[in-house]
């Protein structure tokens, strides 16, 4: 253990302040120096009423403590005016806890509208809301830490809390996807699943569990989690008493299909593949990009090989295609494949065309020996690529990655869309060889 | 491949089906005889105005190839309206798509209150709002299948897409607690991820791609989550292209800690041991209970051990405990742990007093040969459970989960939480030698 992790000059909201976790986080931000807007409007764990001593009390805790901090009483979804008691006490936020919460736990059949409302304005909207107001005094001030709070109950579901649970894994999705947006600016973003006995578990849990499970071995999570030291942002954290595990998505390699026969009874037919995690390797996908080499693999299984190009036309070096950028590129790329690519070229088995600007070239990967041949713009390829002369010479070295770029239509494709996925495994082995 | 999968004689609700991947859901449904309510409110994809073209166009296609099919121009806001077109004109609702969708993609920092309060009106409250009108019906029916639609963009999160992530995580998140409740039901209800070609896709995706990525390549799988058939409920299906996987949540074993010197610092020491998938054996939780093991071993492991019971009563049968169900259980348990149970016995060390009713006894796996002591209520032991007579017995003969009667407050624990927790392969073990 080296060096104690302290929030001295940080600003913290903690919303639901007033009790259970959010007051144990509170106090232990205050603990380590930060100034704590200690949010709580003081409703009963269904939602309704308001009681300002919630918060008053956990400020005076935190005062008598010798610590900072301030009320504010709104509910989350006036998340701007839970910002703005911070801005106008203390002039910044570096932490947003959204904690507040409630429950109306009920049988799908039997929730009212209003059970789905409220559940929605508190957890989701108020997550919103708050994080909505902060974001952009922590991109303007290029740093900040939000953590959010999901549960089990989201992640897994759980009887008789379809509002609940929608809401925090509502949550988990936006936090997700804050934390990708949040990366450029210093802003962190991770989400915990916490088990503590509170007045919102009372309920469902024996008193000796609610006694044993208490929200300070949650606390220190957070604490970690909204410091400048944080290493991660989008994680899912599920913890409790002293326990703290990380959450994933695991995915299964799948079922291919052949599209000609693509059927119900198809997918009957190879259920089992399709939820088989164990006989096959399986992955973790952290973006919607990840599909993406699984749908091109499955659509080149679709094709019948395409006829072999007997018409190569003979290379002509002309002065359009020497004069750009990419010339030598295209140069480095021939050599390392010459001397080193032998077995991928075989394995790739296509040729490829690059338009770049109004330059040509076939990259051939049929047959013994792989070749390059510049101007020629007419004998048959399997795939044709289009490019310009800037955005090549950023993927060929590495700068641009080539299905970014073919997702934002910087690379165009024509043909065989699975062999184009393979355009990458040439380019690294471009780069390793040509130390690009 | 056996017989065809048919959906005659049963009532089809596919929302956002006046075009891309609900028009397909809606015509291959419709192809193997279900009446189909084709529901579009014929908006664009950012949510603004309505046409009733879209739902009549589709209606139109299904009854050109000669199947049965309604329109309804709905906002699923309305879900109730939905389902009462198909009672109206049907009376019957078995299959709902909850499809419809709009998008508005904006940067966190430049979302406007609208764009998040559209998508999730269309999403997640029009998901609950046509659910929740189909499920008293389905519930009665005792049948029912909900196909929902999540996305890859809240699943991992997706720039730009902070309301799109967070309502359709939340879509899972309601699916996830759907399916647990209408097991009892045969309400079956799957989540679906789909990458398709569609006037969605079509802002961030190459024209190529929309067109090779077809809704025809998605419609199997859904149609086979709408039948009679299908083997699961609860599933998430990341899929496209007539490419099919499957995903779960995979959970590290993760860090435990001594609670006496938990704190920011320890977090921050252990993180890598939390967010390590590798190292060791991880799990794949699917309620909220399943973490309950790690958090008991957590709080077992914060104890010293405490005192050997050395003034162990001597074994007296009474009537009082003789008479009861469970007599004839603690019997068979203290024999199968005499016989087979030495090593589980020295692994536990430990005792539990049971309280039947009012009944006691006390199981002593301290030392080296396990003992039953009928009747003793005095002697110190390291745990208490207490538990109707009628409950025990469940308990024993697995009928009744022991954690889950604790957490329904069934079966009382006081004293060491972690040994308690052990309780469960002591019983399987007496299960498995008496076969009970």
């Amino acid at each position: 253990m080296a060096d104690t992790l302290r929030f001295d000059g940080q600003v913290a909201i903690v919303t639901g302040a007033g009790g259970g976790l959010g007051r144990a986080y509170a106090l232990l931000l205050a603990s380590r120096g930060a100034k704590v807007v200690v949010n709580d409007l003081g409703g009963k764990v269904d939602g309704s009423g308001a009681d300002a001593r919630a918060a008053d009390k956990v400020v005076e805790e935190i005062k008598a403590a010798g610590g900072e901090a301030t009320p504010n009483y709104d509910s989350v979804e006036n998340g701007d005016k839970i910002v703005k008691t911070a801005m106008d006490t203390w002039g910044r936020v570096d932490i947003v806890i959204n904690n507040a919460g409630i429950l109306r736990d009920r049988s799908f059949l039997k929730m009212t509208d209003q059970d789905w409302d409220l559940v929605y304005k508190v957890h989701l909207l108020g997550t919103y809301r708050v994080s909505k107001a902060a974001w952009p005094i922590m991109r303007q001030q290029k740093y900040g830490r939000i953590v959010n709070v999901s549960s089990a109950s989201g992640l897994y579901g759980n009887e008789g809390q379809g509002n609940y649970a929608a809401m925090k894994m509502g949550i988990a999705g936006l936090s997700a996807t804050l934390a990708k947006e949040g990366v450029r600016y210093d802003v962190k973003v991770n989400t915990i699943a916490p088990i503590a006995g509170s007045r919102m578990t009372a309920s469902v849990m024996p008193p000796d569990l609610v006694e044993a499970l208490k929200p300070e071995y949650v606390a220190p999570v957070v604490a970690f989690l909204a410091h400048a030291s944080v290493p991660e942002s989008g994680g899912i954290f599920e913890l409790g008493a002293g326990w703290v595990s990380r959450l994933r998505w695991q995915r299964s390699r799948g079922g291919f299909f052949q599209l000609a026969s693509f059927s119900p009874e198809a997918v009957r037919d190879k259920f089992e593949e399709i939820s088989d995690f164990d006989g096959h390797p399986t992955s973790y996908p952290t973006s919607n990009n990840d599909a993406f080499g699984e749908i091109m693999s499955n659509l080149e299984g679709q094709e019948a090989p395409p006829p072999p190009s007997s018409t190569a036309s003979t290379p002509t070096s002309t002065s359009k295609e020497s004069l750009m950028a990419s010339a030598p590129l295209f140069e480095t790329m021939a050599k390392a494949l010459k001397n080193e690519g032998a077995a991928l070229a075989k394995k790739i088995n296509g040729n490829y065309r690059f338009v770049v600007d109004d330059g040509n070239w076939v990259l051939d990967l049929k047959g013994a020996s792989p070749s390059l041949r510049i101007g020629d713009k007419d004998s048959p390829v399997d795939v044709t690529l289009r490019v310009s002369d800037a955005d090549f010479v950023q993927i060929v070295t590495g700068k641009l990655n080539s299905q970014q770029a073919f997702m934002k239509g910087k690379l165009k494709i024509k043909g065989n869309m699975g062999m184009a996925m393979k355009l990458e495994s040439i380019l690294k082995l471009a780069r390793t060889k040509a130390k690009l």
